[in-house]
């Protein structure tokens, strides 16, 4: 899943505050999921499926499917960001276009546009079996910019 | 929060059908959430504000905020489905509008169009601090009704 | 339609400066949109029925109801802004709900959430005929607020 | 902006069933758009800039981008369509991203995810001088299929 070469696009600095950033996020600690790769402009975050991430029929919920994707294109907005910055989603929109079934699922944000306030990225979610990928949500999400002050 | 009088509105029947299928999300469970209200065509989904659901600043995460939006909607559209039916997003769009702090958030779905197949909800969300209640987001969703087979 | 009595809860000024923004948009006269109601924060556009505006079956074309939701929004944002401010749209989402019939169909934007940079309107658009009015499209629209230098 | 290539995996039936029910939609003769392209789950509609469809500013207005936006994702849609049906928007988000500017503007949908009953679309939208192609907007769209009956 890790892609070497282009991880290594991101200076060490960056890296280090996209892993420490969404090692503070409770959520995606207490869902199981975790970022497989990090390149400029470009996150992806990977979420095991497993009993407690479900909806009632057994696949991988909605709420769960778009909770990694939101974070996958927060954090490839933020890979572009200046330093002492920080980012807020503003809204995103996405689409549930398959059963989330598979292994695991996997949500790749991409930035579309970056601008100085606001930046808007694709957002897509793949189930993943035995490295077969299927797409299962494809979706659109903008980003604030904020100055990165201690209280917030 | 229990509105008692519109949600005697629901029969015991649906009520037992909506609760059997939240009950059944392996993910409203795990990040804590369950039903406060059911009224026909309004479902609120609440969730305490705790450690396991934060983002990186640790106000409730967007991702959290949107899995119980979400729910609440989906509910909202099925209580409203004739019996042998489920549910299933289409696709939904959400602001976020504020931090979502307080005790617990508020998810409120209320079906504003009910077709034959296709059902329009709005999502509202709230943040709920000793009974005074901010809106922290916002969103609009398409549900699908499908005949509810067992192998689904 | 003409609400006198909210009408006149904006200046003389805002008035003015939301009707002349309004004229320079060359669609909206092209399409025969005008402004029928303004208060703080809430804006209607009406456009008449003609075949200039249809799509294919011979109703409004969601295009057309579209392009005046989105400008109900914008002028609702605008009624909040400081003078010297400009409007855009980041972005909007809409469902179309039922076929836009009637003697013309009524838009109207209704500010949700006004913030420094960003603001969120609810846009509901309505089939009117013989007074008689029925919801067929909504949606939630993002505003952004810039200084207004003459040269943009 | 013709391609011929593709333009040719389109059946003269297909192409002329779409070509006729653009040609009844009122608004985009009255706009001036036109089909440029068709290929199998693949439309352009190009609208050239000129007053009658600015906003305030002098670009192309946004609800004028979306129409065409709108209008190229259906028909995109409509080419995989089995015969005797129609189609239906049943929403759309879209992120305005730059000014509208340029000789024209070019609206590409794209067929995403083909099913059934519902079809996904992205749209993007392109300012054109002098061959240069700017996106200044992109979108997501769901459509509907429906039996085209003659009341309809």
């Amino acid at each position: 899943m890790q892609d070497q070469t282009s991880s290594d696009q991101l200076s060490p600095e960056v890296r280090a505050r996209v892993q420490a950033s969404f090692d503070r996020q409770g959520l995606m600690g207490h869902l199981g999921a975790r970022i497989t790769h990090m390149a400029p402009g470009c996150v992806h975050v990977t979420l095991p499926s497993r009993p407690e991430v479900t909806q009632q029929h057994g696949y991988v919920h909605a709420g769960a499917t778009s909770a990694i994707a939101d974070t996958a294109g927060g954090y490839a907005g933020f890979t572009l960001f200046p330093e002492d910055s920080t980012v807020l989603t503003v809204e995103y929109k996405i689409n549930l276009l398959a059963p989330a079934e598979g292994d695991r699922i996997e949500a790749v944000g991409t930035v579309v546009k970056s601008g100085r306030t606001l930046t808007v990225c694709r957002l897509e979610v793949f189930g993943v079996r035995d490295e077969r990928r299927t797409l299962i949500a494809t979706g659109q999400q903008t980003l604030m910019r904020l100055d990165d002050r201690p209280d917030q």
